[in-house]
């Protein structure tokens, strides 16, 4: 088929497109993906059930051999037949097996010990392999790009609006520290997801006909593929552990999205201290061919607001009648998709982040218009330590008088009598705190400190 | 590549599958047809230049002809080397006129003119040419069964518990109603799209460099493919138009899903008044292949579920900055997927409630459960009317007797003398609608009168 | 109690303040009111049983009164005692009233003919009222000013970044007419609520012991209250009218959100072309008590977020089971909060806009920023449809030289002889296109279109 | 004020009533709340600063009395004046302090030091003394019912549709362990909350012109009221932290709902195995006043769907332009209205549960309903097990003759020379599986190992 045959722009646009990196997700996330890893699990099971004398080694290596060799189109053509899509595995590889061993095929399990257990597995591995490395990645470009930037001035800006100068290294040392703590997030959900085997209805009443403690059995076997078992099942695991994994990553999607936000204000004409690194033949529009845009920065923002609501169907699908319906079983496949957004906007965030160009000329430029800002916090400040009776009143005043004599501020107050008789009770290092030059050392500092402690925390050398 | 490559479950598993069907559906949904239909625009647009005397007869029917022999795959290729969809096209198609001819290809519209005006292009032809045709069938199943069932007796039910007989019929006549409104919805929310040709700020500047009057241009225009122009546009035209479409096929969705969810509760087994009709071939797990369950409402419930939630990217893609930010651009093309869930969401309730099995008996069995009941709401409320001063005691008093006795309600009250004195005072009318026979001529009168508004209403023949 | 004792924060801070206007709104919104109507309904059914000979005047008039005497505190009180709203009023209705007409409280309708019609009825006569009269208000408001500023020159913006010229009211206009599109989805979904009397299941069985023609007569009594039936309902009317009532009441608050945030991002200090009016006492912090913040716009954007995800309730509300379950008792009841955040927003952007501050002279500074990019746009086209075989090529390059030589992109090429060239064969309406002031004149006829067309449609004088 | 006068169903109705119980959650979670904590951030403050030398012991007295005899109007009161919250209460403060003493009141915190940290100090507090306690009393509540009911015969359903037999006790320990697991999240989430002192920009200026290490300053200060430093932040904490604990709040919300689905359920006409606890006097409806309807587990459900769509507003409030914008201001205000809704309904859930009627009966006449099915799964895995070719068909087969036979399945089975066969290959513990009493006893234990499980980790004794 055509890739431009499908409905879905993630399927045809948005996700992996550089080969490699296409099969490297795929591995885990795609349709093909979900059989394999039931596939995985079956192999996994058999051969536990040789080591455990449930089954001989012999048929353990020949089922295990069926299983591992199907292909996962010819399953969904099984599915399509008999409408089910574990029993489709199951007879494929009966066929496959000798007489003597296909009654241990299918012996133990309920579908959804498969299919469960399958789709944790499989997100785990995603987590383990791409995920976790990834966002380290971005972690260090963050870090990186902060630490160069942290004496580098900018304007800080509250409400859109001038407020006090910071560096642009302290402005993106909020998003080292914020995808520190989702990746902590992440990590913590993705090693605390479940498997069960524990039959149809979660109370073992399967795996009790063949042994004697099945709660230390789906434990053992769980951890032969590096999973827990769910402290309960029914038919299903119960769905917050999947829901807290989607909502750390979702999290995490929500700071992507605020950080290219944030890029895209700085990039605007009129501040411009910033800009996507655009490729030479990049066009803007048809009539308009050579404006530049942050186009990047905007479709990561746009696929937040895609995916983001999601999480309402993953709320909702907390919800399962009694031992469980299947209303959950459309819905969460599309968990995977989400998955596959996530991971494609936080390379390409990295991309960007890695290739922008920093306007630093224009970062000065932006805080000379808001000298006398610049001054006035610290004023006010150091005015009421100094036990002015009224420091908003004095300020007020004195940006009048600047404004109305065309000169700045710092030039009126540090020529105005009033000011000297409170600044003489000021500390040395008070006094030095109103020039901006000294200023800048603060957010710098801050800026270390918070690179170090996520380097040391999240083990990046 | 193989569909099971893709992520999305749209794309791999929940997409039309029937080769006919699915290629009817793609023709306006798929990531080819986003593509096919900015050609179509395009070449309508050249068409039109023409008419007006702004292009050569001989250059329009060039261009034209180049836009619409343009491959889908060869625009995508083209745009990931430039970026940009649009320009893609036109650079493909200029290659293919004459010299003389290049100026008209891209003269007077900027991309979102095309980009937009194809987008609510291809939902509105998708509304006439499948939404509305399915929905229109999909109500005459309804009416049909309705209108089949509507003497059928079954108990009515209001928190889960029995209330009052009521019919099958009527029962469903609530979803002709509901699905015939949604209908009317859908017709009117379709029928107002609206494109634009207003240029790259919307306020006509590239349009009046042409002509005198770019307002009527634009309108004519727009005519010519079916469609009116917004009352007003920025880049792109104002979000409310989209946005109300799929807010009328979501509040669809909804209708939908309550109609699934009814059906699986009659179909639970302590009910089972009606049943999915399965294929023989069909197993409902690997330990229990002989159980039969609802899984096809149920996948019209989780679908639901997963679609449903993402009317929160269309609110939050109604805000784009002054005269646009990009950020709306991956998420608006979702759209299609969601209509294509919805289609065939739609289309498998149709085929399941043609195929439904209907267990008229069980729900005869099931009222008679409550056959007490069935007497008490007509009970009390004749015995107000005539005046008795306190009925409520009276029904709660003959109830516990009743149950004492192991005696039916109406055996005890049609001998008791106290209910006589009142009865006495009731009209011949009211006497018998304390029969049980008689209250299920009321809904089924309601049923028809339903179903005869909507095949009207509806021009259903 | 106090008001601060209150947990949520539209009762305590966000409702409406002012005395008289607090009053006008809670007279349809609040807990009292949601009594207030049902008590109204009452009274209105029993009048029109007496018109209709079931019930005598003389009780008619006693038992209205009664109802109508009620305080709905004493309801409420009742309820506490019994768990049920209706019936608790009615309770109370029946002690007041004389023996031989007490049979008339409630004899024909259940609890939720009155309490669904109730709900619909404050909801049509609050827009009727309040909703859309301020909707129409602040149209005026936006029209006003848009005309004002029609030939204002400011820059357009796409991706945050200049574009070409145009003007502050033709950016107006954008909302003029998405406003007035919401005023007239909103005035559409308003007239089209609708209330019930059919009875616990909806099949007229209550209504049918006393008269012929119960569906004549749910339509003639409704009538008399302003309202039509659903055509067709189970215990509750259809959902779908009130969703609709609350999509494009959500889609209006959406484009408030778009307004404030590009409103805000005027106020931005880098831009910097409109300023809230902000009153002298406001200070923005304890330690910046002099920054002047654009609160009031953030807030409203603040509580779109806060109320619009609630349509995501509405939707789910949607699904009741079988003739229905009360699932969506409690959430409905918060309609009327999300109603009240509307119109508070509604009309705190209404004063807002009234009284900002424009500064024109900034939007002038920024535009001569881009000067050079005001001429690309038309520069490009014409050069283009005089059949120059690479216009983008020429703009790009001259757009260099002009860089490279200090120069103005105009001033370079109206001395270039290439251009001259190609700028012969342009007609003289083209060629004045190439004039900045002469392109202001397009967006300033387009808003003047777009105001008139509102006002004409909305009958604004 | 009314309290009718409220439009927020959670102000007039859904709040907690119980005057006793009323105070306890007000006391965190009014509008009164917001400022008395603000109050308490500023004494514990000044308090601190005394400690570290950099305020008087005297003065530190003074504005700490000053602080905590404020009354929240009075504060709400100035700030209507000056429309700040923080400087509100500063103003006031401050006259009531000795002129010497005036510079200490606001000398070293921005507003959103205080106000950030008095939000995650009350939600904090509030989890400690009222969330945390009521949720283990919750899962005391359900383990004491599970444990009592684990041998109770339950018929076990998926997809509404009988299965297998289990036990009621193991129906409750799914939610044993669900909620036992998200209060293991509640509580980690909330011992996760930051505060922050770290000033308008979050770079430590204002701290810095009077103490040497801000950080650790900060980190100081805040243990002294129980609470860690954010490791970053702006203007504002990361809101990352409160996203977490709402989100352990709404999936316990979650397991709420589907708890009270299952239980309404149950109590369907037809299933009867549970009813709601009703009180004599609650009626059911005008017209119906006998029926009994789930009317509690029904607004459970139902406030969790007026709930649970504000996480969506949590997700974009994470978005707050460069040092922040006030867009999350208003929204953020409605997250203690959240935590109101849920520890209401956690506590309805714990009266419905530990008073709901349990039908031991009828849960047995429903499971023989189905006695056939009860044989066929072990049936069917045991034939497997033993070898035999075909047990699906087998199964099938002898469903088809028991049913035409008229006889159980058991019996036809039983006396089976072909299962004969087969059963003589089984081991004796198996055989026993056939069993239907034994096999009650799986759940039974698995019941217990739960609820052991659960109470140890939670320290329940």
């Amino acid at each position: 088929m055509d890739i431009y045959d499908n409905v879905c722009p993630m399927d045809y646009r948005y996700g992996p497109r550089e080969p490699e990196y296409r099969k490297k997700i795929l591995k885990y996330l795609s349709g093909r993906a979900r059989i394999q890893y039931q596939l995985k699990v079956q192999a996994a099971l058999v051969r536990f059930m040789a080591k455990k004398g449930l089954c001989p080694e012999k048929c353990s290596r020949e089922i295990e051999k069926a299983f591992l060799g199907l292909e996962p189109a010819d399953v969904y053509r099984e599915e399509q037949r008999i409408h089910h899509d574990v029993k489709a595995a199951v007879n494929l590889a009966m066929a496959d097996v000798g007489l003597g061993c296909k009654r241990y095929v299918n012996m133990i399990a309920t579908s959804f010990d498969i299919i469960n257990t399958a789709e944790v597995l499989r997100y785990s591995e995603f987590a383990r392999d791409v995920l976790i490395p990834d966002l380290l990645e971005f972690e260090k470009t963050l870090i990186r790009i902060a630490r160069k930037e942290k004496n580098t001035p900018q304007m800080g800006r509250t409400h859109g609006r001038h407020i006090a100068p910071t560096t642009f290294g302290f402005t993106l040392s909020e998003y080292v520290s914020r995808i520190g703590n989702c990746t902590m997030m992440i990590m913590s959900a993705a090693n605390d997801l479940r498997g069960k085997l524990s039959g149809a209805l979660g109370d073992y009443k399967q795996l009790s006909m063949f042994i004697e403690n099945p709660e230390e059995f789906e434990r053992e076997f769980l951890g032969t593929i590096g999973l827990k078992p769910a402290t309960h099942s029914t038919q299903i695991t119960e769905p917050e552990y999947v829901l807290n994994l989607m909502h750390s990553v979702m999290a995490c999607y929500g700071v992507l999205a605020n950080l290219a936000d944030d890029m895209r204000k700085l990039s605007q004409s009129e501040i411009d201290e910033i800009n996507e690194n655009i490729a030479a033949e990049q066009v803007a529009g048809t009539s308009i061919p050579h404006k530049r845009n942050p186009v990047r920065f905007e479709n990561i923002k746009s696929l937040w607001k895609a995916f983001m609501p999601r999480m309402m169907t993953l709320y909702m699908d907390q919800i399962s009648e009694q031992q469980r319906d299947l209303t959950n079983s459309a819905s969460s496949r599309f968990t995977a998709e989400a998955l596959t957004a996530f991971i494609c906007s936080l390379n390409r965030m990295n991309r960007c982040m890695g290739a922008m160009v920093i306007n630093r000329d224009k970062m000065k430029r932006n805080m000379k218009m808001s000298q006398d800002l610049m001054l006035t916090q610290p004023l006010f400040v150091l005015l009421n330590a100094a036990n002015h009776p009224n420091p908003d009143e004095y300020v007020k005043r004195m940006l009048k008088n600047a404004r109305r004599q065309g000169k700045s501020l710092r030039e009126l107050v540090f020529g105005d009598r009033e000011f000297e008789q409170y600044s003489a009770k000021l500390t040395e290092r008070q006094r030095r705190m109103l020039d901006n030059s000294r200023l800048i050392g603060i957010p710098a500092k801050k800026t270390e400190s918070v690179c170090s402690y996520w380097e040391q925390v999240l083990h990046l050398d």
